[in-house]
């Protein structure tokens, strides 16, 4: 399961960011083959009935300090659900599922809840006859995003919620290792995923966006970086080195987005960042990967940057449950 | 540093718990020498000047389910800590050095908070003129703990701290090593601590001790659980493969302990366990651990059950924040 990997399980990870949903991928992760449709329905049924902010949770929440970084309020906050549970530390593989089904139903109602409490607005209770993605952009804004919107966010789920054996993984892996509970595992590895060498990365990348003024001076800002062997944010794999398979399909839907919501130029500028780079440094196997176009992507859909991260968690909560459940059946 | 050990930075281990306080060897293991008197005391001002209750997470702590498990409480309420503070990712070292002296003062009276949220008790404000262990004591029984229940306290703190390579200290390690945060770092700890296999172990001996009706029905407790194959707590370590220096010094301890608190059948029944284990499997190298003893003198201090756990998530903040120094000074 650990070599080097452009799928999810065998099936090609372009085929899934085009043909099937977030919660789709997380049953193929969780149960090793896709679901039929009714298993689907079934399985999306159970991740909407948890939806909703529990009440123990809101109280918490109202006394969050707003101006905490979202990636720490994340961090409490599902750290803070081993808190409503009567059975926290429950292990066996019934439990896990039921808790990791939980976890990745309300992740989104908790990003979006914290986001509302900071800016000081009425929190949205969830629909749940909304996808994943299409309902966490309806609580965090208050309105049903485009479908474009919808989709561009779920295929970012898709391709962030990965199943490799990075530094998060490894460390949900290595604290569920002692028997502890998945509360502890996700926790920990939200953790490991704040770091920016990890997760945040694409944050990063957005930064390195504002600090170009226009389309035009993109190519001078790579090569003078470069000329100072400074690192370029977005490009190159530990895993991938030629083309990113995941950042291809990703390309083609933040074009799409950033036309419809008038941020042209910053797709222009990401693709002029590129083309530069391949002038430069493709040689060496250096390509755009998946965090690069997933900026311009967050960004469309109305993401402040310091939900880049925390949005990244809530895909990841797939994958890092996904490992969980496998090293608990071993 | 990762030999075996059975001393922290050349000092051993048994001459720290006797001649040394917690404050002492966590100065050791974050500055790799002794501090002066004059130093000790500066160290231990500035942990005091930490042990006050900071006013937002108060506000949390009041609407924390109180019903909730105490390991998970201090994980949560340590995640916390993360949200109050204004710049919680740097990880310069002076930084990591305030913030981890920050979280090994708040840490005593977080878990002495939760314990009387739960019970309904108004809240101890701590005592400045206490060390760590008393101050403890005092924020948790609402009064001064008799020197040798502060000493015994102080000891398991000494002795818990530890600076080895176990698993939850690997896990505050990797968090790290993505340049994440030490509220990240220590809260993804504390999960891998909370994990029966590893810091759950004296929880395990509290439960033993309770299952055994009486002293003289140790023996054929322990011959009964060793023809089962089953495993008998506190017993054997992956390092130490003779008798434990640090258990033999909370023997001592817990011994005295015993006899004050009116609670000298437990020590019995331990000592009974003990000798049952060396005519069985002693020639294995199968000896007490430092859980062993610790479970008798938590009980003795007065310590519920499910605060065994996050007491040793209390000591050992001082040997993660070390691995964090360490790493981050590389």
């Amino acid at each position: 399961m650990y070599k080097r990997q452009l799928e999810y399980l065998g099936i090609a990870i372009g085929e899934l960011a085009t043909h099937s949903t977030f919660e789709e991928t997380v049953y193929l992760l969780w149960n090793g083959r896709l679901p039929t449709r009714g298993e689907l329905a079934e399985f999306e049924g159970k991740i909407r009935a948890n939806y909703d902010l529990p009440p123990r949770i809101a109280e918490l929440l109202a006394v969050m300090p707003k101006e905490a970084q979202p990636a720490h309020a994340i961090r409490t906050l599902i750290s803070a659900m081993g808190l409503i549970d009567p059975k926290p530390n429950s292990t066996d593989l019934a439990s896990i599922r039921e808790k990791a089904t939980r976890l990745l139903g309300v992740a989104p109602t908790l990003l979006a809840a914290f986001d509302r409490h900071r800016k000081g607005k009425a929190l949205v209770a969830p629909n749940k006859t909304l996808s994943l993605a299409e309902n966490f952009l309806y609580m965090l804004n208050g309105e049903r995003p485009t479908p474009t919107m919808a989709k561009a966010l779920d295929v970012c789920l898709v391709l962030h919620t990965d199943h490799g054996l990075n530094n998060s993984t490894f460390t949900a892996r290595v604290i569920i290792s002692t028997m502890s509970d998945i509360y502890s595992a996700i926790t920990g590895a939200i953790g490991s995923l704040r770091g920016p060498l990890h997760g945040g990365a694409n944050e990063g990348v957005m930064v390195m966006l504002g600090e170009i003024p226009s389309v035009g001076a993109a190519k001078g800002y790579v090569e003078e970086k470069l000329a100072r062997k400074d690192k370029i944010m977005g490009f190159g794999h530990r895993v991938y080195k030629s083309y990113d398979p995941r950042a291809t399909h990703l390309k083609v839907l933040a074009k799409q987005l950033a036309e419809d919501t008038g941020n042209i130029s910053l797709y222009e500028k990401s693709s002029a960042i590129e083309e530069a780079m391949a002038t430069a440094v493709a040689a060496k196997g250096i390509y755009p990967n998946v965090d690069f176009y997933s900026a311009t992507t967050y960004h469309c859909i109305g993401l402040p940057l310091d939900l880049f991260t925390p949005m990244f968690v809530v895909g990841r909560i797939g994958g890092w449950s996904a490992h969980i459940i496998e090293q608990l059946s071993d």
